[in-house]
């Protein structure tokens, strides 16, 4: 029968504690939030909410079209020049997702006869990026600027280096700086994902590459999500105008799918404005973090120093960390937790995030309720 | 030098009249739109930008997390089973973009070993979805029952075949029911893309797979955007429930990216609604595309015969449809303009959409400024 495979693979994932379910929350859920990845507390905050109810009213529901059709509006070259202002890059161009600009950056980087140099702790969508793009890849030990160079010494033609700034699972960083000091060795580009940089790292929250003076050069490229710290939905590719240029005309996923819809565009430019006014929130969320995990290890469990505002806490195994996690909930607490296939090295964790606006009652709360439920 | 190859590529674009540039609208363009892929006019419909503004204040600007971690709320799944009701399926599964949720369905659909068998016309998402997939793909002529014959017979494993239902370039619809026929004398699955059949072909704008009573089936699966038709932003796919349920657990751009925004959830969903209160806009839509059709083969020039609301018009050259294309603005008339690559056959055309709410004084001008302008 048709789809008959699905039912052994559901057996064995339900055999194996794997199976996962929705479940959706209320818009009032009493639950203290430290699974979300909205790091500013801005993803209710009434000036992005209305961001997103003014742009929807003056602009309609949806973009109507693909970016090269109807669906650029004078709205989302708004966004696009202030975010490249923002981050310190000459150009930005926005997408539906994260997910689609890192696809859109990797493919388009990476042509026919190029090496790419993928970091083994990459995010899903680089992988499928590296997957999707016509050049050859590479997977490198992570973080090790030395694996990376072994491995732009095995390409000719033209390479480029990706990675995430912050790494999705653990919270730790990638070394930057040595990275593009390998790449400028090699004439290759250094693609870099700061889905969870942005607005956390940097002066103000300008992101990762900003951070160490790399945003704005000739060779540096950044993705960002607009569904993190900036509390809304989209993804957006930073870089030279003529790396942009040339995304308008040979990213499938800018070409062959509608535009950001114009709530989604205007929540996350009312979120960039409020972030400029007020830029100490980046470091607040970056010190509620190191608090976290101060405490977290403190108490004697094994937590990752965070680079940034994600925090992984060990658990023993797949079942104690669902189980862990179900009983912070039911505790009052939401916190993510990562079991496989989503993490790489097959160890499960619960995954904390810091965000900024978290108040210190707050914070001892979840110290208390993770302490408690350890399994 | 890094990157250096893209100047390359721009020159040759340039010398080849390829090259894009993005055009940004204002909110109040004079232009009449026959280029959006608003079929119903509901994208500015006051319910739907109303639903847009009122989920972003109650559920906030994003959705902030993936749909496994805090991602998922009660407006996503009021959507997820409106959606599946609306079109005779078991269940739905909503997500940030149509492109997203056809990556999601081929690839979660064709495993290792299977065997995914694709028209040669299908839209980009569908292609790139093959390319991820473990599955191998076998590509075959366009609408082409007799080669789907031929391809599934060469196969041992699981099988999927995989169409648009409504072609985004020409408008022409798949032989579904043949399809659907061929697929069951060899228990292959069959996943149709109705990006542009949902709200225009079916009883009431439900769809191109209720329309030859396949909707519902265990072995149909079906994936939609809502950019078009519904005014917003995001996709879904239908199915069977245990297909849904695997889709949770085993579709990489379901699990590693955050949930649609609420506002575009809110808007599809007063869509939705909207179009079961008014069913007669599906048909509209579908009157003035044949009568678009007639009255331009009337005047002489070349277009394919819709059978949903996309009509495709062909132009001599790259250039000319450019110029065509720049012309019909110049007196006010939006229309897409198709050129390689993003054409799979390499000819230009002009694309027009029939939006239901043309009155017939606007379909008159169209007809009139198309004309006059033709090269
Ligand atoms: C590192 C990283 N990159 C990209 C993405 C995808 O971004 P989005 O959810 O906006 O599609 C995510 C998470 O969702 C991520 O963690
Ligand atoms: C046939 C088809 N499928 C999928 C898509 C992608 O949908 P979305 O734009 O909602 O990502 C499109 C167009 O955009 C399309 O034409």
């Amino acid at each position: 029968m048709a789809f008959g495979w699905i039912d052994e693979q559901a057996d064995a994932r339900r055999r194996a504690g794997l199976l996962r379910t929705l479940r959706p929350r209320p818009a009032d859920s009493p639950l203290l939030d430290l699974a979300s990845n909205d790091y500013l507390g801005l993803a209710r905050h009434p000036e992005v909410t209305e961001g997103a109810a003014d742009a929807a009213r003056r602009w309609g529901g949806g973009a109507t079209g693909s970016r090269l059709v109807t669906g650029t509006t004078e709205l989302h070259g708004e966004l696009e020049r202030e975010l490249a202002d923002f981050c310190g890059f000459e150009a930005a161009l926005v997408f539906s997702s994260g997910y689609a600009a890192n696809l859109a950056a990797v493919t388009a980087l990476a042509p026919h006869g190029s090496l790419v140099v993928s970091d083994a702790g990459n995010h899903a969508s680089l992988i499928d990026g590296c997957r999707l793009a016509r050049g050859a890849t590479q997977v490198v030990a992570h973080a090790d600027p030395e694996a990376v160079r072994k491995a732009l010494g095995t390409g000719s033609g033209p390479a480029v280096v990706v990675s995430d700034t912050v790494f999705s699972v653990d919270g730790d960083a990638a070394p930057l700086g040595e990275l593009a000091d390998v790449c400028r060795e090699f004439g290759a580009g250094l693609l870099v994902d700061d889905a969870h940089g942005l607005g956390v790292l940097g002066d103000g929250g300008r992101g990762a590459p900003y951070a160490v003076g790399l945003a704005g050069a000739p060779d540096i490229v950044a993705t960002v999500t607009l569904s993190k710290s900036l509390g809304s939905q989209g993804g957006a590719v930073l870089g030279p105008a003529r790396v942009i240029d040339h995304l308008v005309n040979a990213a499938r996923t800018f070409i062959f799918d509608t535009g950001l819809a114009p709530a989604a565009t205007g929540a996350a430019l009312a979120a960039l404005r409020l972030l400029r006014r007020e830029p100490e929130r980046a470091a607040r969320a970056r010190e509620v973090a190191t608090r976290l995990h101060t405490r977290l290890t403190a108490s004697g469990l094994e937590a990752v120093r965070p680079d940034a505002a994600v925090i992984s806490v060990r658990a023993p195994s797949p079942e104690q960390a669902v189980r862990w996690a179900a009983d912070c909930r039911a505790a009052g607490l939401a916190v993510g937790c990562f079991r496989p296939p989503s993490v790489p090295d097959g160890i499960s964790r619960l995954r904390l995030t810091a965000r900024a606006d978290l108040t210190d009652g707050q914070l001892d709360r979840a110290v208390r309720v993770i302490g408690e439920t350890r399994p």
